[in-house]
């Protein structure tokens, strides 16, 4: 679709009118295909078409169809799929740790981020299309399997469901079965069971299988740009690796932290000219684009030319031409340099935005530039030491193979991910001699964001704008119990001694998903836990049944009795109800997760991140005497880390504690979607984030 | 090594000694080495050697050497290291999983395992080296960490080591890194956060670069079996690769149902015979290989040879003749059937044996004869409707890729892994344009096995031998409380009014690793946990720096003081200590892992295998009521197994409850073990298992 609308730019098809011109010239000899019509061979036409959509001989003339598309992109996102917008990764990340975005996964932003996603990629704005497909696939993923009912009610089976969508996403877009298993172990899930590895094994194969069928490429073959390198590596140029590597991690802390500021500036200044802030990028990025050939051409065909070796190839601006070196390289230079910081300004605008193919675009680009440096100096002193191991007249360095490993390292410092960015780059290029310089370059680049950084772009973005997350890659030290966090002031339940109209105060006043049940008001000992839910179904059940009168005792004990084991509901009888009293026996559960008041705070999360609580009841000697939910955690944890570093309390921290604000405020708004109202966010800022109910429903 | 063996049979190098038959002949015209001198041209020696190396002219011959061979691998593994036998993957899950095994991982096993191997290997059983070389890597890893601090008390960063060390063994065995992360990922640790999967990464990366510096192989490449197919697959053929997906689904389960039967039959009457076993299961499999060249070749060879395309390739055994593919059908499907029949009863003799590469050998000639039999097929009948996709007078079924997909089905249906197999499989050959392919069959295997069997070889042998391990892999629904399962007779220490005597003859009685405290015997109200040998250690410590008396009160009691937080050993000073009373506050655990005894035993298992305690206290408002470890959980399941299942109460049964008892047993064994005793086992069924400590140190 993004090449048909690329091409459109310059014609269509008469013979079927939704091939591009590649497609529709297939058979045809080059320069005589009769199939494809100008524009400008439309007489009656031709002033319109050149106009709007712009003869592409000039490349400036292009101008008007990238904005005409970045304004269509631009303009379905913020009028009907504000969550469209963006690459989507970070709030899937949060989504699989549990929490509830309600219409990020909708069939409306499926549809229009799968329309907006082609027309911002042929807008030639510096976004890629892989993250997106991993939003538009999880989207799929939901939309279908919420019509069943096994997975409607059930939150864990929904999530191996998204973890499978993961996978099926990366491996289409990247034509890299298991690429994607990789990548949505390595960085979506925050558990990845045997189960959900088979299921994402299996989903990406059918996904691939499909691709594989219908063939888009017209090459027979998944491989997207393959590679074929006749040389095999030097052990010299393991020095060179380490440049790329090093290269690789810069990269990544660079954008990562200019990015968000950018991102900083867009929330506070152009919040309103959403629309607008599109255009001028697309127009900036085509503008600046017409200065340099490797920031104007499309980056899926650059990255495959880059990548490839120079031996009988048809020539790619220039790059395989010895007498041009010099120009080239330093276009190469300038084009990664560009290219960074468009994907600096142009990566959380409100079109659907990836960032993988820009990272591997400026990283192949880079490497290019290195590999084609390396190969001059060999070129000029051949007799050096250094290059002794090259053979004379024969050509020794392959530029190509620097530019796949810039690629590689550059998304591997973006992502922050190191053993799925392998594997996807010889599934998208086949070149498995090259597995262990490919280790190395990550290696290094691994080293370099270490030290730099704290989290990959995705895991940034959710600290940026506050999405509660526990970040299972780092490591927390806190040194203090969790008494220190954890909430004192608990709206409790007694097991006995509530009146019917109390229960339903408190469920209608508090915002609590649940209580805990003590024994009595004074000795408070820890009886069990009840969900607001549950409550609410017996009283409205009990209602239904009989006239109940609202002074009627509510019973919150379990008696001891075995039956109380059994599961199954058929039987339901509520116990010893009457018009005078209601039990909720059945609907306690007994055993809620509790911890001791001195357990360290660092333990707490272990328990959130692996066994995944929706609250955590902090009980002495049997005595409830607090509640801990990863809002908590996070809140402390955030106070902490603002305190330890003042001075990133500049641009950043400050949106940050706003968005933090905002995003408790939004508690209340979210209330409003889980009660089932229909809600419809005008802006993403909205999202839906649950403040209760963190890790599972 | 194990090359330069099997040409020892032939003669030796005498430039230099350590050179194989290939590489002392490296740079001479074929036939005309002068070198290599066969032991038949010396005159003296030559009866001598004709009759104990046998010149390997005549097969027969090589049959001195190969029981000689068998012979001595068998003898310095029963004398030296009984726990060098087999391949150690079973053992080394149970490990990672947290259970200690002394001496399993020591140097003397490091040793006798890197000599033994390649002796077993020559003398021609069908044993492969993947899987000792695992275990090779992890006693490496042990044996070098070890004299690190840091490592040697924390057994977490242990585990660490040795899933990296995993990772690396796999590595350099099929020149697979990220193959073999993957595998330590998905095979061998319970437990694979983010840094661990960096360490493999970092670890599989120096093992392979290391490997590649060596170029072991001569051949500049990592990738042993370089494989490039020029033609690519066609749809119908997926009707063939089910039938081979299908095949290592049924060869999966058949070899671990009578592996396990035979190694019980082995158990039951030939473990005084260990050594004699072995060498008639080398005699026996020289002898039937002489009539069937596809068993008699070296497995890695063959598998090599199998994986091949027919184009211009030097021929292997008239593989790529059309006029005999009648015979070479035949001889490949009893090739695989006879080498199946050898895994069967040569898996688990007393030799360092793996698994991996005979039943990749067998997959891959079971893949050819379905190749053999699809391509006479297809030249028997071009014009049928199923070869459409054909075009005449180009050759259109690959044999070679049959082989390669069969491998993979039967590596898959032994291990039942999936993502590690395709990933190793590609690493392997480079054949990445049979992603897809290789997918289908994997995915037939898996739904194939999955019908048959409860887990891959490794998890069957652990269970077949009595190991106390929780299978991540399977769900556990039993429907009970944990007070169920609980031991209720807890050995337990009040917080006060202990004197020094009581203190020294309970740890001195007492089999278990540590004691829950509680506030007096009457309420038993849990105030924290103590190890046994923190309870020595102030003991002794007090000891060295006065005289004490026997009847001094100890005190297990914390105050509430906030100085209980300082972490800093620096500063230690036991408390209110003096010669009449003792301390012990420093030392408890005031937050030992607690749980309600109503709690679902399903729910204490996800405890015990996402969290790791080492113990569960249970606990009712405060008061203790009992404890659980994982034995206890699995003595339970085992129970319920056995009761489900009566009529696999056969010989497998029977010697299963046998092992169980035994192990049981066999904690007393390992209990001397653990004090710091030195034991020799003399043969691996005297596992030490640990009894009382499971998951971590």
């Amino acid at each position: 679709m993004t090449e048909w609308l690329s091409d459109l730019k310059s014609g269509y098809c008469s013979r079927t009118w939704y091939l591009n011109e590649e497609f529709c010239c297939w058979e045809a000899e080059p320069g005589m295909c009769v199939d494809w019509h100008k524009w400008s061979n439309f007489a009656p036409f031709s002033f319109l078409f050149y106009t709007y959509f712009a003869v592409c001989s000039h490349p400036v003339g292009c101008l008007y169809s990238k904005v005409l598309f970045a304004f269509t992109s631009a303009f379905l996102v913020k009028s009907w799929a504000p969550y469209a917008a963006g690459s989507g990764i970070s709030e899937i990340k949060c989504i699989l740790a549990g929490f509830i975005m309600k219409g990020f996964l909708g069939a409306r932003t499926l549809l229009l981020k799968s329309v907006g996603l082609p027309l911002a990629i042929a807008s030639g704005l510096s976004v890629g299309k892989e993250g997106p497909s991993v939003h538009v696939a999880v989207c799929a993923g939901h939309v279908v399997s919420r019509y069943f009912r096994k997975f409607e009610t059930n939150a864990g089976e929904m999530r191996e469901i998204y973890s499978a969508s993961c996978a099926a996403g990366v491996a289409v877009a990247f034509g890299s079965p298991i690429g994607g298993v990789l990548f949505s172990l390595e960085e979506m899930s925050p558990n990845f069971p045997q189960s959900t590895m088979w299921k994402s094994f299996f989903c990406a194969l059918i996904a691939t299988a499909v691709l594989s069928a219908i063939n888009p490429f017209r090459t027979g073959q998944l491989v997207l740009f393959q590679v074929h390198y006749d040389r095999t590596w030097h052990s010299f140029e393991v020095i060179f690796f380490i440049i790329i590597g090093i290269f690789g991690g810069l990269y990544g802390a660079f954008v990562i932290k200019w990015n968000l500021r950018a991102q900083a500036f867009r929330k506070r200044y152009l919040s309103q000219y959403a629309i607008w802030e599109v255009v001028f990028l697309a127009l900036l990025t085509a503008v600046v684009g017409y200065f340099n050939v490797f920031v104007r051409v499309d980056m899926t065909e650059a990255l495959g030319s880059l990548f490839r070796e120079c031996n009988g190839m048809k020539d790619f601006n220039g790059i395989c031409n010895p007498s041009e070196s010099w120009w080239v390289a330093i276009s190469l230079f300038l084009a990664a340099i560009i290219r960074t910081f468009f994907i600096v300004i142009s990566y959380g605008s409100k079109v659907p935005a990836g960032i993988f193919v820009p990272s591997m675009a400026v990283g192949a680009t880079f490497g290019r530039f290195v590999g084609t440096l390396v190969d001059m100096m060999q070129r000029s002193y051949p007799q050096s030491s250094l290059f002794s191991a090259c053979v004379s007249d024969i050509s020794c360095i392959t530029p190509g193979t620097y530019a796949f490993l810039g690629a590689a390292a550059a998304l591997s410092g973006i992502m922050h991910i190191t053993v799925s960015v392998v594997v996807i780059m010889f599934e998208l290029t086949g070149a498995l001699t090259y597995t262990l310089p490919c280790m190395i370059v990550l290696g290094v680049t691994k080293a370099t964001y270490a030290y730099f950084e704290k989290g990959g772009i995705a895991d940034r973005m959710i600290w940026f704008n506050g999405f509660p997350f526990l970040d299972n890659k780092e490591e927390h030290t806190f040194g203090i119990p969790v008494s220190h966090v954890m909430v004192r002031d608990v709206t409790y339940i007694p097991a006995s001694g509530l009146k019917l109209k109390d229960v339903e105060s408190l469920i209608s006043q508090s915002t609590y998903r649940g209580f805990p049940i003590v024994s009595d008001r004074e000795s408070r000992y820890l009886a069990g836990y009840i969900g607001k839910r549950e409550i609410k179904f017996v009283i409205d059940r009990a209602k239904r049944s009989r006239p109940i009168d609202p002074n009627a005792l509510c019973y919150f004990s379990l008696s001891d009795e075995p039956t109380l084991y059994d599961p199954s509901i058929e039987h339901f009888q509520i116990g010893t109800s009457s018009s005078s009293s209601l039990d909720f026996a059945k609907f306690i559960d007994p055993t809620p997760l509790t911890v001791h008041p001195r357990l360290p705070l660092e333990t707490v999360m272990d328990f959130f991140k692996k066994l995944g609580p929706r609250v955590i009841l902090v009980e002495e000697k049997g005595h409830l005497c607090g509640l801990v939910t990863v809002k908590d955690v996070l809140k402390y944890e955030f106070k902490v880390e603002n305190a330890e570093n003042p001075r990133d309390n500049t641009v950043v921290g400050e949106m940050e504690r706003k968005l933090w604000d905002r995003t408790i405020t939004f508690a209340k708004y979210m209330k409003a979607g889980w009660e089932g109202r229909r809600t419809t966010p005008d802006d993403r800022d909205s999202l839906e984030l649950d403040e209760q109910i963190p890790l599972t429903l």
